[in-house]
């Protein structure tokens, strides 16, 4: 049994979804893991991780708008306004969605269902850098 | 250290909750492994996981009640609407619950609370078959 | 390749979020792993896991309110309302969190990034006694 552990960095340009499937495959296949099992873990609390379909574009922008929607800027009840109106609904939207994602690997490839794309849902409009961090275990 | 992945196929019926937890165990049991992790991973993006109560099935009801409401179909705002009214709220029920689950084992089984179960969350109205895929490593 | 498995209690009065991060660094130094996967599950579901920002405890504040306005207690829709009218909305804010995560090990300690914290998410308004199951697996 061996693992391996590899931080990528991920750079946003405001709301939206990023996809970095090819960057999680590419360190399965070097691993030279064929079955394990990897787990993606973002390291910041205003971004979030999301496994969704990577066919049509319009589901992205649906599911921006939904969030948007739920955990929208200017509510009035808000007390964490200090870092920028954006702020608040981002620990929002990253409480709702996911921080770690875990995925079994078979034949030295992720068991990704055919729609499945793994992404980097940024909340704030700013351009960030992001780090996410990935770790597989397997022989 | 020891590792088996397996791969269910669960059939529903429409929107609900279908519960699985005795083929997690089954698998536990058949792998041998009294001390080690299970991950479970549903290889789709309409439908998802959850680890809810199955004492009373009306906490279901209720569950389904809720995403109903706060997804439901005939938003006016969506773009993606061309593979059926139920398809992009299924997409958002899916990213607020989860893809993956991980759960330790302890003496040869998942260490689930008393009243926990685990359901594959079906978001569509069509019957389906979902494939969840098991891994365990441990020994 | 070795792992260890640790359970901990966590005493909770009433809604909030309380952060167990120091019990998980010292998990993860006594096991002596300096590479590895960290996972904790929460074995309950009306109480869930949260990894948040620990700067501000306003970000906290906001995030209970949120979650209070999107379940609130009194939905007039609810039919499992035997355990009073704080369960079925604590189930709801369960199945919108999260019920394990796992956190890569480096060098000994969690990749938490500057401002992550995790923690043990109460829905209920009487006091508990939480368990939370830690695993951790590497070398």
């Amino acid at each position: 049994m061996q693992q391996s552990v590899h931080s990528i960095s991920i750079p946003t340009r405001g709301q939206g979804l990023y996809e970095f499937t090819d960057a999680i495959e590419r360190f399965v296949g070097e691993s030279e893991i064929a079955t394990g099992l990897l787990t993606v873990f973002v390291r910041h609390t205003s971004c979030s991780l999301l496994i969704q379909e990577n066919a049509d574009p319009d589901v992205q922008t649906d599911l921006l708008g939904f969030f948007r929607r739920l955990a929208p800027e200017g509510m009035d009840w808000l007390v964490h306004t200090t870092e920028g109106p954006d702020d608040m609904p981002a620990h929002i939207k990253s409480a709702l969605t996911l921080t770690s994602i875990s995925i079994p690997v078979v034949a030295g490839q992720t068991v990704f269902g055919t729609w499945q794309g793994i992404y980097l849902f940024e909340h704030r409009r700013r351009p960030h850098q992001r780090s996410v961090m990935l770790h597989i275990i397997g022989e």
